[in-house]
């Protein structure tokens, strides 16, 4: 049953990062150093747009593309072969599957989060029942950091960098002219990418002083009563927010305040690109503590957006494991493997080091990752754990001086 | 009347920015090779918070911080000293003179844009009339790049290097998921750092597509109209936008979106700080374009905040500048100059050159530099000369590959 000689494609699909290049030039590499070269592959595909571009015949011929201009390639931000936000149902999974045929793609590539590896997943259930032996490996990608099954998974390590660094400048400004700051930080479900704020700090009295995930209900009053009492202590407050925080109903607090609801193809309701839940916030903040405080404070809202995932700036660690990754789907590839995903599992903090494995698709699709209770302290923090769990992945940060 | 002896004060007003400790290092320095030098300052002071401390008597004493503490303090962004949004009427300032007598100040180094100035200024006229030898010296230092007599002013390469890095970045993401996507940029007055935006740029169609900058009344009809037709083109749109654009009455469409308001202690609406102009003109775009075209398009806003005047990744041209102008206006007030504000004049601009000179207080004090016609082309974008004087600035960017 099993064709000798076949096509490989790949794709990128979901929010870019700043190291989803790197995963893409894995996977060639691999490719080219295993079954290109032992022949099994013949052409290595890349889709446009993810599987919008394989359904529509929009497909590049990535075999021949010089290994400097690879390099360069991993090295830039985004998904160059273009992302996708198109989540398949069976229909379209069925078109990806003739679409491999047509094409004679033996292999299938896909590098992305939790609904890219479901596709995955339908794709190759529908490639055993149809007899058509398409092997799918998923790569792992998200700066959300909720596929479960990994201790981290590539992107995140860069956004949180990002983020890190953000917060620890926005407090230098903050004590150049204090006053309350909220800044508002990717992740729908999970609080990995704002608990990164954490990293920031440097001295005791440094924000952020609160942070808020969307693991925790979100109460108004006791937000207004949290910025109060650090607003009294030390006459600043720097607030680390996630923009997918929910009330005590689990309904999300940004989505109701975002007049468009405008929702992605995934049903999902925007968050992001919008600084509407940061500036409610502040609003509630000059409203209530306007006329609390002798002096009406200073109450500002930054809502740090696209720059998260695209900063031209990425972890060391996440670059060279971004990179092995995709690397890896390729060996996993040679080695025969139907269908998969990849695992990055930590087997060392100090020195910090990390294996990639094999997991089933089934233990990654369509599943999500939550900020674990030991990574939390109390309902504005996070534990030492966090700190020490996300100090390695995310690198050296630029040090501040004071006088 | 010259008093032989006496001591020096340094502050920082205003914004901070990535530089402005560089400018503080620099005053430092030069005093401590001049006037310290030579026995005639006795000790340099630092106001905390600008002339807030002065009057207060919260100062520091600069004079023996060691010079491994004083780089690193030049190398970190935001104020050490701290910053102040007060603007001192004849009371306040008449408060600083009597501070300056008690405190036995003959040297007042402010380091600030367009309201700081005005503040030396004053200061240097009641000090006259009191028959009290007081040298005032301004060090400029703004994001806005808009004081009059410069080619440019310190702060700004950075800010704008921060902008140009972020619309590289974030036109990477919008090839990977194409949409319309409205950056906004600082800039109350002028449009220097919005029209960084377009140095991001490397291949023909790479944006920013649209530039609207203060200068220009913006028209929201037209707006639509000029979206519209990138997009159409190019199935994708990314525009940078001043948060200080006008409407043909000059008044400022900002502030007016903005709910609660809010102004500043110089009476200015708070633009920054918000993500209130970016969310209503993505709105009016959903509005206007989702009926219209056959497929809603993608449509987000995101507003660059403070991020863009703290970000430690300075360019270098700005950290030598800022450095720079600390130490001329300490050279100055060794030469026995009254009062004086430092301007850089560019010299050549292959290699890049630029001179640093005594101005005139008065020719710098609280008036505002606009972006000049030459370097503006149309409505919508940045002229050739503008790319030319900006280029220097800035400094080397993270390139982008493409497949």
């Amino acid at each position: 049953m099993t064709k000798e000689r076949g096509n490989a494609v790949v794709g990128q699909s979901g929010g870019p990062t700043a190291v989803i290049n790197q995963s893409l030039v894995g996977v060639v590499e691999g490719l080219r150093q295993g079954l290109a070269a032992s022949g099994s592959v013949a052409r290595i595909l890349g889709m446009r747009h993810g599987v919008n571009g394989l359904v529509k015949g929009d497909l590049i011929d990535l075999s021949a593309v010089p290994q400097d201009t690879l390099e360069r390639v991993a090295d830039t931000p985004s998904a160059a072969l273009g992302s996708s936000r198109d989540k398949p149902d069976p229909e379209y999974c069925g078109k990806i599957l003739r679409a491999c045929e047509e094409k004679n793609i033996l292999w299938f590539f896909y590098i992305g989060g939790n609904d890219s590896s479901d596709t995955c997943r339908i794709v190759s259930e529908m490639a055993k029942q149809a007899g058509y032996p398409l092997r799918c490996l998923h790569v792992p990608k998200t700066v959300d950091n909720d596929l479960p099954g990994s201790d981290h998974t590539p992107g995140y390590p860069s956004a949180a960098r990002f983020v890190a660094t953000a917060f620890r400048a926005d407090a230098l400004d903050g004590r150049s002219l204090p006053g309350i700051k909220i800044n508002v930080v990717m992740g729908r479900n999970a609080g990995f990418l704002t608990a990164a704020a954490a990293l920031a700090r440097e001295r005791d009295d440094d924000g952020p002083h609160l942070i808020y995930v969307p693991e925790l209900p979100f109460d108004p009053a006791r937000f207004v009563q949290d910025v109060e009492r650090v607003y009294a202590r030390l006459g600043r407050c720097q607030v680390a927010l996630s923009e997918g925080i929910v009330d005590a109903q689990g309904t999300s607090i940004g989505a109701t305040l975002i007049r468009s609801g405008q929702t992605d193809s995934h049903g999902n309701a925007q968050l992001s690109g919008s600084g509407a839940l940061g500036d409610a916030l502040a609003e509630l903040l000059k409203a209530e503590l306007g006329t609390r405080a002798s002096k009406a404070p200073r109450v500002r809202a930054d809502t740090f957006g696209y720059l998260q995932r695209c900063w031209p700036d990425a972890s060391p660690v996440d670059r060279s494991e971004a990179r092995a990754a995709g690397r890896v789907a390729a060996r996993l590839a040679a080695e025969g493997v139907e269908e998969a995903s990849v695992a990055l599992i930590r087997t060392s903090d100090a020195p910090y080091a990390c294996d990639l494995r094999r997991i089933d698709l089934s233990e990654v699709a369509a599943k999500t990752r939550h900020l674990p209770e030991e990574f939390r302290q109390g309902t504005t923090d996070v534990s030492r754990a966090f700190l020490e769990y996300a100090r390695p992945l995310v690198g050296d940060l630029p040090r501040a001086a004071w006088l």
